[in-house]
């Protein structure tokens, strides 16, 4: 393994590409724009995936499967929808190769042209909504809660691993209401559900709040986010949840019949997030030295290395070894015991730091004699000697604590580079030399958005739940404004 | 819900489609050959990959993740692999719509042409061996145990819902090896897992065996299978496991330099199976009322059906119903009390019943009085009465003697539907009248094989493992056989 270190201070970009791929977390594949999981990052995936199918099946929903294909035809339904997805999409337009008879190489057969051309899902709305139309008929048929975990393709053509690649794997949840209030109920539900496993399982604090209309998802009446903060002070959008009114009811026409017996469109929400958490989850709290995870996503969350040089150290050591992380198993904890003979105690130490392990735990003879070991822990990198036979008690503690002060010193980052500004001077200054969220007042038209967003790469990364309401003047234009929204420069 | 029912004996091609669809397993959608897996299909599918995922995890196999999308190239570079998969195949040629300026409509941009052009993965060896081959340098790199969750894409033009679909989601293995036996081990192996999972699970009796060389997969020097037999006579089947030799070393340029510094080819393997196993499910234990699971499959184990004509008989029932679901659940037992107030008890009877819930309890008010409930079993629609204060401990017994129930009948039926016969009549007997497995010689040849296919529609499903070696005639040519092969129709 050759490892070529960059510093973030150095070139964050460098870094952050460097640390996916000598963590062995993906790669770049020979497709372009698509990447390639490798195991160690699918595992981390996983357990995200573990930690929020068992948060959507609590609160009602089920999974389900829909085509990967979506006519073109669907597409044109819902007119704003198909201005923001259709567009950079991979196009299935045959289905059968063959064999060409001059050049005997394999050609696409001309006669085997679609005679409507299939979309690779970008998004389902319509695919789902064409199918829901089936599926409701009567008020007794709502809610319908469902999610679906699937791979999605947006044709990208500058693309950074994990955080913009043109194939992407998500969950997207697609859930139909008989009324507004019960769907706008359903939004903030998952917006929350999202926000709680951002801050409790990938430690990364958020800020709730919803988009502007330039940054809406294209067909949503309103557009809910979670917004976190990365450390060199860009933010990153790291879910959505859409009120979609009966925009789709009415493209696809899918009515129900009240308790009244009246006919009305049925209201719509869709929610997800998808693996540039992975992208997240690594710029958050990730060091020079390579991965930094939350033990609560840490495939492995401790490890132990035996230290020896002696055959007859070896047999003791390892004996030792194995029966600790016997005792740590039984707590319920993932722990690998590292007993390769052909690396030395040193590189493991370095490998394991560059994946990110919790806890690192080395033992020696002299450790044996004295009943002790050394205790490394990867957030702050302090070491101690801890008894052995506190192990089992003080372990899953340790890695409590870890999870909480990586999430603190998440929180402390973000809380030191949100700056409010009231001129443009301020605001510029912010973004170029303190970088992070800004919070300013905009006059609140479209307009001036993309104004500031050109002058300033910056974008208004959301208007915060339960906004504080004031009265201000635009950075930008000094027209009149009643409250602060969050720019930000953004991922 | 109106529910055309039709028996097994009148039809069972439309037996099989009315049940999948009336019990709300899967339907067509309306992209051609692409299926949508409802909810109550896909809990169950969550449940076999649950199963599966965690002997795999257990045998060491890692998931990671590969692209979607396979260069054309990709599939020319083994030879016999290209016959057999690249060309019924997705093909994406473009990757961008526009607004046509004079007619207004979404058209494909005839600017965005790919290079080349992109194959919707039907399976992953080639893009998985071109991966490998940077990251296997040393016999240190080996084994490589990975496995993917995925969906794949095989242009059919007749489809079955589960059985033949032009996209299916399915779990696809590929390991790589220092070493020829240590690879054929691995094929064995997990030959052997998906064996004990059909059998301890799906509750289906599978015979094991080797594809003759016409089935064969392309690209595979060996292709190991499990085989099940359906109600109707015929075999599906319903997972293989190839060792593919050094056949994806080669075509991809993949070595390795081995303990004595000698540059070598990896050997692999690549195994999977599918949602077509939600078919041979079905088609193995259901009966003319609907489904029938195994209770390891079930998604609902157990339903309680409140009986009840007064408000106040309603909540002493509902109370009952409720304690007892209670009690249920604490055994890891997964439970629905089906308190609907709109529908009637014959109603639901009918639905759970058609829904294949392996066990159901009936309360009503003389019930509460008598300290009893009713119990019913789907496997042998038995009813019996028991104490309430039994069910703790009778129901999780009474779930295992039915998963054993229905397992025994698959196997009794397969015992009376396997023929052993000597000559060209006895073997069209068997096919035409009798329906099963057939025992019969074959020359070895893949001609007679071909012809004898050609003349009964029969193919050989395998060559059963550990065979029993004696010598024969083939049944069609007459000429010398040392062993019998296993014929049957099959889907």
């Amino acid at each position: 393994m050759e490892i070529k270190k960059v510093k973030r201070s150095e070139d964050y970009s460098a870094w952050y590409n460097n640390l996916v791929k000598n963590a062995d977390l993906a790669e770049h594949s020979d497709v372009k724009g698509c990447m390639v999981i490798k195991p160690y990052g699918y595992a981390i995936w996983e357990k995200m995936q573990a930690e929020l199918d068992r948060r959507f099946k609590e609160t009602g929903h089920q999974n389900a499967y829909f085509p990967l294909f979506i006519p073109k035809s669907f597409f044109t339904k819902e007119a704003s929808h198909v201005d923001g997805f259709a567009k950079e999409c991979a196009v299935v337009t045959h289905y059968r190769l063959k064999v060409d008879e001059v050049t005997k190489e394999i050609v696409v057969d001309p006669d085997a042209k679609l005679e409507e051309e299939l979309i690779v899902r970008p998004t389902s709305e319509t695919i789902i909504w064409n199918t829901y139309r089936s599926w409701i008929q009567s008020y007794r048929d709502l809610p319908i809660l469902i999610n679906q975990w699937a791979n999605v393709v947006r044709w990208e053509m500058r693309t950074r691993l994990f955080l913009r690649t043109t194939e992407f794997l998500w969950q997207e949840g697609h859930t139909a209401h008989a009324t507004a209030e019960e769907a706008i109920i359903e939004t903030k539900q998952m917006l929350d559900i999202y926000a709680d496993f951002a801050e409790n399982i990938l430690a990364i604090p958020v800020i709730k709040g919803i988009k502007s209309a330039n940054e809406r998802f294209a067909g949503a009446v309103e557009t809910y986010c979670i917004e976190g903060l990365m450390q060199d002070g860009k933010a990153l959008q790291m879910g959505t949840s859409h009120f979609l009114g009966q925009n789709f009811a009415k493209a696809f026409d899918v009515k129900y019949v009240t308790r009244e017996n009246v006919k009305e469109y049925v209201w719509a929400t869709s929610w997800g997030v998808s693996t540039r958490l992975m992208g997240a989850l690594i710029m958050s709290h990730s060091d020079d030295e390579g991965l930094v995870l939350p033990p609560r996503l840490a495939p492995i969350q401790v490890v132990i290395i035996p230290i020896f040089k002696k055959a007859e150290e070896k047999i003791l050591v390892l004996e030792h070894a194995n029966s600790y992380a016997g005792l740590l198993k039984k707590q319920g904890i993932s722990v690998k015991v590292d007993d390769r003979d052909y690396q030395s105690p040193g590189f493991k130490f370095a490998e394991h730091e560059l994946k990110g392990v919790p806890v690192r735990i080395a033992i020696g003879p002299r450790d044996v004699q004295n009943g002790t070991v050394e205790v490394a822990r990867r957030d702050t990198k302090e070491k101690m000697i801890m008894d052995a036979t506190d192990l089992e008690h003080k372990i899953p503690h340790l890695l409590e604590q870890i999870q909480i002060n990586i999430y603190q010193r998440a929180l402390d980052y973000r809380s030191e580079h949100l700056f409010t500004v009231d001129t443009w001077e301020e605001f510029l200054d912010a973004l170029d030399n303190k970088t992070g969220f800004v919070s300013a007042h905009w006059d609140g038209t479209s307009e001036t958005e993309e104004n500031i967003k050109e002058k300033s790469k910056a974008t208004i990364r959301c208007i915060p739940l339960n906004n504080h309401q004031e009265d201000g003047k635009c950075i930008l234009t000094g027209k009149p404004s009643t409250q602060r929204v969050l720019f930000a420069r953004a991922y």
